[in-house]
């Protein structure tokens, strides 16, 4: 007879359970099914959720462990921990004196063309010990913990030379595990063309090629390449030619593309068969059919087009219509995007991209996922799966994007222990 | 000889210490000028400031009381504590199912047409007991409290009976006792017209001048008045006739204006010497000039804009140039926009009014004082003045509006004691 499995984690009497039940990914109306069970009850053992149902149900079907912890979730909403799956956190140099310069009127191009941009935070990187790089990201990564995100994706890219990606993915791992929060590593040499590169670009690719993918790859310090695909950083050629190459070395597959401008970068995300494309403010309409016959994931980020001051966002309502697998992250980084807070940008999906609460959070848990590649694991409260949870201070599951600008999670589980609790 | 006065309080080491000392209000450029200190140190006797300056010079130079209170804020920022000149806290009922119905093609006008708006919260308001109600809004207060927020206004307006506008006045004033955050009462009798006076207006506003207005100012019920002066609501002779009694009832007089359409709003609220005009998306320039004239403060509610879903936001820029006291507020309520977080507000401000950090934090501070009629006592780090006092988790000032959605308010002090502490 197998052993009977005991709770160590029951949470109870929660007002609204959203399990997120279903197919993933969710597509086009069924971002809208959120598997809702009022005065629901979720029990875990160890790391994995035993049973889901009515609270009264579980409670009754299930054998409490000797210390069990028991949590009373009345009047509160429970979803899956949120997945965020676009972020570049490991950083030491913050950089508000771009955003007031933007706000004082200059472009992120003039700012980038004047030393600042994405370059500023590779000298950042490089000129910065491991120690103290290793300490500000841990600051972010509690603070992501803290608002409800249990996983996220976390790219290098600052480094833009073999040892300093090195660098970044080993304080991404070396985070990973010793951090609640679940990091998911994306290689992400080709960011852009560092400085020492400018007059030779085709060498920097050549060195992506022949000796970071190799690297990065030996002792599985990455699980997905990413490349940003744009006019002036790395034209569609280039991107199929590295991308092809992460490919061959084992890596699945990312793509920044059509941010600034419409270059065809969805298309080639669909034809290379990658996990997601990101960004999309300007895809194009071919680019959204081809995306939803590939069943690529979009991950949208809203957060970047506002705190960029720009009045373009994703078309995130033509995409859920055409049958794409609509992701939405924080983008977080020290550049575009600085906020750790999922729930920003899901009122800012709502009120900029029209997206309704559910989809929204269909878009930060089951398809969040989804573009990560682990839906049969994450981003969903069944059965078997990690028991990742957060439970929210609302009667309401619509208060999320409502209630906007503050921090709604009360308690955050990872792995089946409370890592979070106000 | 004078009793020598000991620190109860002392924050030392501060990275950056923003005294806002200087002329109240700020207008034009002096909204940049924040009296930063660099290693500053505040001491604290009671609920007063004692000593501001280089934190050595100011250690050197008190003595601390037994059992004084000592932070040490290296790597940080102080602020005055933040104040919100602009709130409708007392609700039971949030309107998240409105939101959502804006999210799908709704307006505002619709909503409130259908029984939504402020409508509902009125029936909300009446129904729901006393007891309920504070238990409601005393969350709000002591989330604005963990946001940095240490004052706020806060207005009646769900009520619109003399019996219910009074329940919601002596709600603001029993919390105001017992909550740590400072509470300045508002009647704001003249928010609707309610359902049952609908043919009868007039009738209404008889009510208001001749039965609450007494009411509300018998026991210092409230110390100013406001009135929604509006196409639609209350007309510009309307709120001529109200506000006037307000005055010759002895109250001090704000006005939300301007907000859906040019009205002449803040024409009549210079016109009338109010403390402020609020709002102010469609304010005239001829508006403008009557302000910055009669030094009327406008408090801005970006985050209103924001989570209405609308393009248009309050012309601060022009404001500024003009000479007007330019306030922000968080505009808190259940209707459009449900946020106690200045700090999203100053990124609003930053990326939709184009305000430097500068100006956002003198506009949360000595000028939201302003607003209130309080710039004698708060919203400056000056001796003698009362000791509220906001710790945030960054170094740089300029990381507020840029690092968004989030929380950096480490500690909060009020009336000298320590009332939040992460």
């Amino acid at each position: 007879m197998p052993i009977e499995k005991k709770a160590t984690l029951l949470i109870k009497n929660i007002g609204q359970l959203l399990t997120m039940a279903g197919p993933a990914p969710r597509i086009g109306g069924s971002m809208n099914h959120l598997s809702l069970v009022e005065n629901g009850g979720i029990a875990v053992a160890g790391e994995e959720i035993l049973a889901v149902g009515k609270s009264d149900q579980v409670e009754g079907h299930t054998e409490l462990a000797e210390g069990c912890t028991v949590i009373d979730a009345r009047g509160q909403v429970v979803t899956p921990g949120f997945i965020d799956p676009h972020t570049h956190p490991v950083f030491s140099k913050t950089r508000e004196k771009e955003f007031e310069m933007r706000v004082q009127g200059k472009s992120y191009m003039e700012i980038a063309q004047s030393g600042g941009g994405i370059r500023s935070s590779v000298r950042d990187l490089r000129e910065t010990p491991k120690g103290i790089l290793e300490e500000k990201t841990r600051g972010r990564l509690d603070r992501l913990l803290s608002y409800g995100t249990t996983t996220i994706e976390a790219k290098s890219g600052y480094g833009l030379s073999t040892e300093s990606e090195i660098k970044q993915l080993e304080i991404i791992r070396d985070l990973n595990l010793v951090h609640p929060l679940e990091l998911v590593p994306t290689f992400l040499g080709a960011h852009e063309v560092p400085d020492e590169y400018r007059d030779k670009r085709n060498e920097y690719i050549d060195l992506i090629i022949n000796e970071m993918l190799p690297a990065v790859t030996k002792d599985g310090l990455a699980e997905f390449s990413d490349i940003f695909c744009e006019k002036g950083v790395f034209d569609i050629e280039e991107s199929r030619r590295i991308q092809q190459a992460a490919l061959d070395a084992g890596l699945k597959l990312k793509f920044h593309a059509d941010e600034l401008e419409s270059t065809g970068g969805g298309e080639l995300a669909a034809s290379m068969d990658a996990v997601s494309a990101d960004h999309l403010v300007y895809i194009s309409d071919a680019g959204i059919r081809a995306m939803a016959d590939a069943g690529t994931a979009a991950v949208l980020l809203p957060g970047t087009t506002f705190s960029l001051g720009g009045k373009q966002y994703a078309p995130a309502r033509s995409m859920i219509e055409a049958g794409v697998p609509v992701a939405l992250s924080t983008d977080c980084n020290p550049g575009s995007s600085y906020t750790e807070s999922l729930p920003i940008v899901i009122s800012l999906a709502a009120l900029q991209m029209k997206m309704t609460a559910a989809e929204a959070i269909s878009a930060v848990t089951v398809n969040a996922a989804y573009a990560l590649d682990r839906h049969d694991r994450i981003g969903r409260l069944t059965e078997g799966f990690q028991a990742d949870i957060a439970v929210w201070d609302m009667t309401d599951y619509r208060e999320l994007p409502y209630h906007y600008g503050v921090n709604l999670a009360s308690k955050v589980v990872k792995k089946g222990k409370v890592v979070v609790s106000r």
